[in-house]
């Protein structure tokens, strides 16, 4: 970044609310999803910080959204909480759910919530996070829209559909990680075509089904999965837990749903949680010096765990009291905050 | 194949028993590693089934393995199936414990079978299936020895790692993956070290760290995952799940436990189950057809689900009764039938 602002947490709060409030969410939908922009914003994880009011704001014009709607929890005996959204935003509907995936986690020794109905724009890391702080694993998986080829194919027909998973770390930060399965993010691929630069080879092919490293093309056309056709699986996977599973889209409805309007993509969004007290027989201290075994394995070698970056920015966040953010973004924030 | 021999199914039973008894195995070991092995090979999948009585005994020369022992399941009122294979072969441990898990998804609406203390040898696709055949949704995974660098590592910390999930399709073969989240098989590199062939650019480093397409020297160094940093997460992801949150080894751990003997590796297995008709409502049939619609899209495109040329080969050596497998592989086979 060039030229940046100093926002502290108030100040971040405080736009996020002013923008969402003026755009036309409650204050319960404003709240939960000002929560997990803050937090991505501590995090210095800019693409899912406030530069998404913009997508807020876009998801509430394309007219389908309810910005006031109450989600709704299901009740039920086994280990699965369902938690109907009812066509608002994805983020107040988990929080709601929750509590009762933690509780039914430690039931039945695993659980799952299922989101239905929702649109969605958030990354999964803060979800996934919010269990491991509570001393489970946990994995979270939703679909997108059918942007993503699947291998040897030559059209979308899968989500960029991310794969979230977090490991509870006594003392220390859990280990996290929050990948696309698509090759490539999609905003990227537009700021390659505004830089007028060309893509890596193999991240995306023109609507002919052609290898292409020509932005424009690639948005005409779709983008690849990573890894092959191992990643394309698991994308396939993603589609059918985080959809047909739980009685709702996949990625190809969820594009024909918006209509070719933007915003967020309405689906659903599966959580599992796993309690390691009851998977290892109460052995949690054994097999938590077990993994930070292989942690400073990987460690020892100059490999990297997935988010650190983050957790050291969140570190020297939290200290200083403060977020950096690029000015054009914070300028292009206060215009939005007028215009809404 | 060049030259091939035909196996009819009692053949490969009749060959398959001869030699895990001789061996050592008990009759209960015998018969869980025979039906597996036959699965493979039906599926003409020859890395995983005739083939694999070599490592069978292998791994009861290498001495650790218990080859008349009974798995232990230890009740539970929660999701998970906890089965103690007490030092034997994974298979019959699967076995005793799969109707459980099964009564257990139905119960709760999902489950999860954790296998603890067994060696390890088999393919994942066979065990899903068993529960996709049932109506469920499943997913496997399993450490294996630590001959994988993480991504930006320099040594092996990981395992092969496969992931499997299988999904079922009413009236059809379901829709199944398993693929290792290493970039390349074990026993790939060593056929290229026989041929004398370089290795594909990409899938294995020295052991200094470099970058290596020789095969001998990605032997002495690791093997990479695939799909560069989203692939090593997951391999981690599948250490954590299949190892220290079950209370069992990770592959660096399986490897120290082997002490540089061969044969298979030791360490557990988790499993999950998911149960369709509780996760969607009972809204089964629609869900089913949207899962079929995206099936149809990827293949409308001309790309291929995953696993069909097993299916193909499923229904075509079914219907005329026998297998084929290599004469090499079967003289060889007769050859350890003597020795053993």
């Amino acid at each position: 970044m060039s030229e940046t602002v100093k926002l502290t947490l108030n100040e971040i709060q405080d736009l996020s609310l002013s923008i969402l409030t003026k755009a036309g969410f409650g204050p319960d939908h404003a709240a939960a999803i000002t929560e997990m922009l803050t937090t991505c914003q501590i995090d210095d994880c800019q693409s899912h910080g406030l530069f998404r009011l913009f997508m807020c704001n876009d998801t509430m014009k394309a007219g389908k959204i309810d910005g006031h709607i109450a989600p709704v929890v299901a009740p039920s005996d086994n280990a699965i909480v369902r938690v109907d959204a009812r066509g608002g935003m994805s983020l107040l509907a988990f929080r709601k759910a929750l509590p009762i995936l933690i509780e039914k986690t430690r039931a039945h020794g695993m659980a799952a919530m299922a989101i239905n109905h929702c649109f969605h724009f958030s990354a999964l890391w803060p979800e996934v996070e919010q269990l491991s702080s509570e001393g489970l694993a946990a994995m979270a998986m939703v679909p997108s829209h059918s942007w993503v080829a699947p291998a040897g194919g030559t059209r979308g027909s899968l989500g960029t559909n991310p794969l979230a998973f977090s490991w509870p770390r006594r003392g220390k930060d859990p280990f996290t990680f929050d990948f696309a399965t698509s090759a490539f993010a999609r905003g990227e691929i537009e700021l390659y075509r505004r830089a007028g630069k060309p893509l890596p080879e193999g991240v995306a092919i023109d609507k002919e089904g052609n290898p292409t490293t020509d932005p424009q093309a690639a948005m005409d056309g779709a983008m690849l999965t990573f890894g092959s056709y191992k990643g394309s699986a698991l994308s396939i996977m993603i589609e059918l837990l985080a959809g047909p599973l739980i009685d709702d889209l996949t990625s190809l409805e969820s594009m024909e749903h918006a209509e070719g309007r933007g915003g967020a993509p309405y689906h659903g969004e599966i959580i599992l949680a796993f309690d390691p007290a009851q998977f290892s027989g109460g052995r949690t201290a054994e097999n938590d010096a077990r993994a930070e075994h292989l942690f400073a394995d990987i460690i020892d070698q100059g490999a990297r765990l997935p988010s650190q970056r983050r957790f050291s920015a969140r570190a020297r966040n939290i200290a200083r009291g403060y977020v950096e953010v690029a000015k054009t973004l914070h300028d292009d924030l206060l215009v939005l905050a007028e215009q809404v």
